[in-house]
Parts: structure tokens; sequence; C-alpha cells
């Protein structure tokens, strides 16, 4: 029985705990695979006073190597600007590298610009299983969104590497290229770039194509240099929330439900411009109170139905803009994102509606344009969320089931694999920003909880 | 008997009309002259056949000396951008001055550059009857915002020139320096022009300071060069209304009650700025909701009164100000114009206690900051009022006492002199762009009820 050999001391704890997983999984039993899983995790939970001993992330190593990372680019509120194909990324990704290299991991840097480090596994036919995030930030961005998913990425190789233990498909770290210029490097990786974005001019000065030049990629190759759908068993992304749901429940990880799909539009207000002393406030076509109706509509339509969606005006101007004239034209942006392209839909028509009615109503005209950059939702396998909850259980952490309302290189990967995406709390829910953080804790929390998914699922976790 | 006096053909109609006037309040009756007045007015409306004869305004005149002027700084778009000071400034200035010229004024530029042609009256100790306007314009401003109240100034002098009819009190033409740029010439010629706005740069480029100087004033003399209160009659300035109340009531002329007070506020709501993916409805302090919301208030402070007060949200900016990033400051202004401050101070109040609640309810906070180029409610001489109202009876004309919701000249004149305000209309009340309009007959309304007036004041009209 396999809780009996857990009682061995030392880092051996860590080969007993994974062998036990094997040689349940592949020999003892003739269950069906999930049933298979969750006895064991039953079994290990209760039975298993050892477990709370198996491999354990080391904070120490994480926070070094996050705050290490966040020299590059260092600016002077304590965040970074490390954007794509900037000399701070180029220095940032060689550290990365570094660390890759000093784990025994055999790099190459792929014709997107994406890192690739690779364990070799034991079985030659099995199939890599990738994980990993990015290193480059917004400007003005925090040191913890995507170096996060890196670093306990790496953190699973070492303490594979101090248990000395080899799995079964090979390992994949990855550190995507330019997330946030546009998910650039998982893009290309899963060959849905577009000729279009190469000519893209990046924060860095350098188009995408000639940034990823620039980082050691060839965008002229990324046709044969792809994933392709099967090609790898599984692609888990660790990232920080970036929202506050974790942090306001002092829930320790979010199993990601899928990553939201984004609806894009300009929407134009044209009224009449008028001089404001002149003109009483029957005879106004205002553009700005017209504006100003329609904002709290989107809000109504996306709060008035059960459901994560949000929906958001960020972007306003108004012209003349001027204190004494009534404006004439308003412009502002409307977002709505879901995890379901109906409700998208849904609350995009609410919206629609109300604003025919404020604009008979005004007299004012408004005009919705659809912008290309929209996204369509991106489901998570259901198997990757119960593995990655089951995890989270087996470590005793508290976990919820959430949108990912930020978009994420794992959306690309959805087409291409079974995907998952493990969540660490964002304090206050700030990201993008210098205050951007996320404890130590969290972040060893959330290594063991990706160190323990990959384990499942080398041991066979998907294979029903 | 005046009536009998009036059926000799040609032009002396004007002179013996004139004379009418003076006889019959001077000498005939014994009544007070508010009474008197108004029966000269019944008298001559009900039994004077001839009263329709009487001096008219040229609508040809008018005409050609407007299209004259429009071609100083003349656009591509059928404006002019004659800003105060610049060489279009100078032309149109010029062209001016060769009109009070020919028409027989004694023409001088005063300290604070405007120009001031004055007409020898009868009586050496009557005071001079100011009355005209300014012809500079905003950049891409109209043809009639100023100019119509300078040529109906001048065609009052024609008039009397054609009936060599001289008034007992002087009276002057004036063309103010700099309106558009903060009512300049008439701050100075009453003494409220504050030595901080010396050093304003103008449109032109030059400092109002330097720009007085090139239109042949000197703002270091501008304390010797001051009208006090008591040095003159009165003071009638004509006007385009700006507005479309006239227009849309089909109403020959505005009898304004009153120039408008105008408060000034930035207004600074700060929130959170935050993920707009990853910050659920409910966790967002989201600064455009509040400021949606707030505008809203301030429409509603100003519609739910009865009265002419307008309230105006006119420049808005949201901070990031991006699509996907809710934003955590939005700044507006707020303008509240009205008749009385105390009209306006409540609207205020309404609006600062409406902007307490939207702040507790969305957890944004809200400061309102004065700003100081508000202005104090100039109300109109009531017998100003009444005086113009009865020249319009006299002629025919409808008309309808209304605010003037624009600054005009006219509110600095209110502390030194019984000041009276004219309108005209404005079609679709579009004013300070190229758009800009008033018919011929219209601006030779406003010259027959200016001439009226003046006369109605040379004739005693104020000496109750």
């Amino acid at each position: 029985m396999c809780a009996s050999q857990n009682h061995n001391p030392g880092h051996r704890q860590a080969v007993l705990l994974i062998n036990c997983y094997t040689s349940c999984l592949t020999h003892h039993f003739n269950f069906d695979m999930p049933r298979l899983f969750l006895l064991i995790i039953i079994v290990s939970t209760l039975i298993q006073p050892g477990f709370a001993q198996s491999p354990q992330a080391d904070p120490q190593r994480l926070e070094h190597r996050i705050q290490t990372l966040s020299q590059f680019g260092a600016n002077a509120e304590g965040g970074v600007d490390r954007v794509a194909y900037s000399q701070a990324d180029l220095d940032g990704r060689e550290y990365i590298i570094g660390l890759m290299r000093d784990a025994g991991l055999t790099v190459r840097i792929d014709a997107g610009g994406n890192i690739i480090g690779q364990r070799h596994g034991t079985d030659a036919d099995a199939k890599p299983i990738m994980f990993g995030s990015h290193t480059d930030s917004v400007p003005g961005g925090g040191n913890y969104d995507g170096p996060v998913g890196v670093v306990t990425a790496l953190e699973v190789i070492e303490l594979l590497n101090d248990a000395a233990h080899t799995t079964r498909h090979p390992l994949q770290v990855i550190d995507f290229s330019n997330e946030e210029g546009g998910l650039v490097g998982s893009l290309a990786l899963t060959g849905k770039l577009r000729a279009s974005a190469l000519d893209v001019v990046s924060h860095s000065g350098l188009t995408i194509y000639d940034g990823t030049k620039a980082i050691g990629g060839n965008l002229d190759n990324r046709n044969d240099d792809q994933i392709a759908p099967g090609d790898i068993e599984a692609f888990i992304e660790l990232h920080i929330e970036q929202g506050a749901i974790l942090d306001n429940s002092n829930t320790d990880i979010g199993v990601v439900q899928g990553i939201v799909g984004i609806g894009w539009w300009d929407v134009t207000l044209t009224g009449v411009a008028n001089h404001a002393g002149t003109t009483p406030m029957n005879l106004r076509d205002d553009a700005m109170l017209a504006a100003a109706e329609l904002t709290l509509a989107v809000n109504q339509a996306a709060t008035s139905r059960p459901g994560g969606q949000v929906a958001t005006v960020g972007r306003i101007q108004a012209f003349p803009g001027a204190p004494n004239v009534i404006p004439g034209r308003v412009e502002i942006s409307l977002e709505i994102r879901d995890l379901e392209q109906a409700v998208i839909d849904a609350v995009y028509a609410d919206i629609e509606q109300r604003a025919i009615e404020i604009s008979e109503l005004s007299g004012v005209a408004i005009e919705f344009a659809p912008i290309d950059v929209a996204s369509h939702p991106a489901p998570i396998d259901p198997r990757m969320r119960d593995i990655i909850a089951n995890a989270a259980d087996q470590l005793g952490l508290s976990y919820q089931r959430m949108p990912s309302g930020a978009g994420h290189d794992a959306q690309d990967m959805v087409s291409i694999a079974p995907t998952g995406m493990i969540f660490v709390p964002s304090r206050g829910g700030l990201s993008h920003t210098p205050q951007e953080f996320t404890s130590t804790r969290d972040m060893a929390n959330g290594a063991n909880v990706l160190l323990h998914t990959i384990l499942a699922i080398d041991q066979g976790a998907l294979d029903q």
C-alpha cells in the first residue's frame, strides 16, 4: 500500500510520494482513472501524516528570484519598465535562461522569441507537459504580473531536481515573448499571429518583427516552429489574479474556469455644440448628457443579470471640450467581458437598446463601431480545473473557481492542448502598477499546486 | 399738438418727430416723466399715421458695412479670425474709425484701446449717451457677434445726420477693445481691469498690455482715462442674441433683463483605477460612473426648478483613459449661469448635496474647486428695459424680455451708468462659428430700436 512508503525522512519523501502516485495509478488498481485519482487524494490526505512534509516550494528562493528579476528595468516607483524587446527585457530573459541552464534544462529560443527550457522524461513517446508565463511588463508595471508564473515553473524543476525525480513526460518551462504587447509569443507558437501584427510598433520602439529578432527569434520561420494540436500533453499557466476576489475572500488559490472574451466598441454620440450660456436647457442636444446616461446604462446592463460579466467605459472625450460650450460630440469606449460569448452579446444588446431610447429622448445620435482587438472566450478544460482543484485540496489550501478577467497566453494555448490556469492572490487586486504585490507565501502555495498538478498529469490524470 | 407736425414729407419727418418728443416733454405738460413718456407713445402709435415713416435704418448700408467688415480677417469657412490686436483687428478698427470720421464724429482711442467717436450735443451740461459694442472676434468666429452693435450705432449717427438733428446730450459711439479676450476695453474703461490681466497672452500672441499699445491705447494710463459712475447719461449695447430664443419664437427684439452671472468649478472625482477585466462590478470605485451620475445631477438641478438658469458639463477627462482600465480619476467642468446669484447658489447647493450622496454610494470622492473667472449677475436698469420695450412697441416690433446668457461689455458698464441691452435674432442660435447669421432686416429693426431708445433718453426718459 502506497501510504506506508511515505514515512521515510528527508527529500526522499518527494521521490516516494511521486513513486506512490505512479505505482498506484499504473499497477495496483484496476479502477477507471478519475476514480483512481480521487482515491489517491483521499487516501493521501486522510491517512498519510507525512504528506505535509511532501516537497515544498522554497519561499526564499522564489522571493529572491522575483526580487532579482525586479532589478531589470526597475523604475523609481518600485515597479519595472521591462517592455518587450527593451534592454531590460533582454537582461531579464538572460537571467531566466541562466536559471534554466543552472537547473539542467536544455534551452532554446523559438521562432516567436519564446524561451523554452526542456527537462527530459523517462518515456520517449510521452508528449511534453508545458508550463510557464512571461517576464515582460507593461510600461510602469509591477514585479509580479508574469514573473510569478515563470519563477514558480522553475521552482517545480528545482523541486524535482532536489527529489532526483524524472517524470515520465518531458517538461517544458516557457517564458513567452511580448505578452503585454498582444500575446505575441503564444500567438506565434500556436500559429495564430497575423501578418499585420508584424509591423506594429511596440513600446520598445521596435516593430514586433524586429523586436522578435532582437530577442533571438525570427518570425519568418514561425510556420515551421509551431505547436500543433495534440503535440503537447498539457499546458499550465500560473499567474497573479490581477483582481481582488482571492484577496478579499482570503482564498489561497484561484482555479480558472476560463479566460473571458472581450468585446470592444468605439461609441460616438453626436448632438449639437452650442453656447452654454445662451442655449436654454430645453433647446439643447447635449452629447455629454447622453453619454452620461449611456455610461449608467452600460453599468446597468452588466449588473442587472446574475453572473460575472463586466462592462466598462474607460475612455471619454468631449468636443470641443470647453466649460462654456455644450458638447456637440462625445466619444467613449465600451468594453464587455465574459466567459460566454452569448452573455457578451446579450449585455451589448441591452446597451444598444438603451442607446436607442436615450437617442430618441435626447436628440443625440449614438453609433457603435466594433473594434477588431476583441477576443473570444477561452474556456478551460474541465479536467484541468478538477486536477488543479484537487491539487489545492491535497495541499490543504483553500481555492475558488473563477474566471480570468484578463487575457493570458493560456487563451491561445487552449486551442492546441488541455490548458489549465492557476491564480494566486493580488493584494488589493492591483495590477499593472508598481503597487502590484503577491506575498512570498502565496507564491509558494502556487508553486506547490503547480507541482502537484504537473505530477498528476504526468501520472495520467488526463488519460481517460 | 405734436401729432399734427408729423405730416410733412421727406427727411424733415425725422426732425419733426424728434422735435415733437422734445417739445412735448419739456414744455407742454406738467406730468411726471414716465407717465408723460407713456402718453407720447400711446398718442404717437394711435393717432400718428406718419410715425411709420419716421427715420428708418438703411438696410443696404448696414449690410454693406457688415460685409465690408467681414473681409478683415476673413477665413475660408466664411467667418473671420479677427482676434484682438491682430492685423485683421487693426484693419477692422481702421475701417470703423474711417466711418466715424466720415459721419463727422470726433474720434479718439482711450487708454484701454477703445475707439470712441463723439458727436456734440446742444446742451453743454448734458452728459454723453454712449452706445456701441466690439469688432474683434474669437478665433474661427462669425461676422455678427460684435459688429452688428457697432454698425447699428453708426447707423443711428447717420440717421441723425440725415435728419440734421442735434441731440441735447453728446453721443458717443464706442468700439470696445478685445471683448472676446476678456472684456478688456470695458474693464479698463470702468476701472476694473486687474493688473494680473496685463500679462495674459492673447490669441494674437501679444500680451494684453502690448496688444493694447499696438492698437493705440496705453494701459499705463488707464487710471486717468476712466468713466466714473455718473459721468455718462446712459450706455446701450445692441448685440446678436447668440441663442435661439428669438429665432425659435419669431420675435424681432430681445429686451435684456440682465447679464447672467457665471459660476465655474473644476470637479475632481477620485476612485480607484483598476483592471477592467479582473475587477468585478461590485468591487469597483469607478470614477467614470460617479461622473456620469453627477452630470445627470447637474442637469437635474438646473431643470427641476422654474426659471432660465442653465448648468453645463462641457469638459471631461478620465485617467488613465484606456478602454480596459476603470478610471481612477475623472475631472469635469461645471458651469452655472443665472440672472440671480441666489439661484446660482441654490443650483450649486443642489449639485453639492447630490455629490455627497453619489460619493457615499460609489466610494468615489468628489471635490469642487471654484474658478476665479466667475462673474456676478449684472441686472439691467428696469427703466432702460422699459425704454427699449417701448421703443420696440412704437416701431410695431415684437419683443421679448430675456436674460443674456453670454457675457458682454454691458456687464461692466452697469456699475457706472444706467445700461440697456438690445438683442436681435441669431439664426438657429449659432454663434462663435462662421455659421453665425443675423438678417439685414433684423439688423435694421435693431438699429431703429436703438435710435428710438437714444432719443427717448436724450429727451429725458431717465430723469425721474
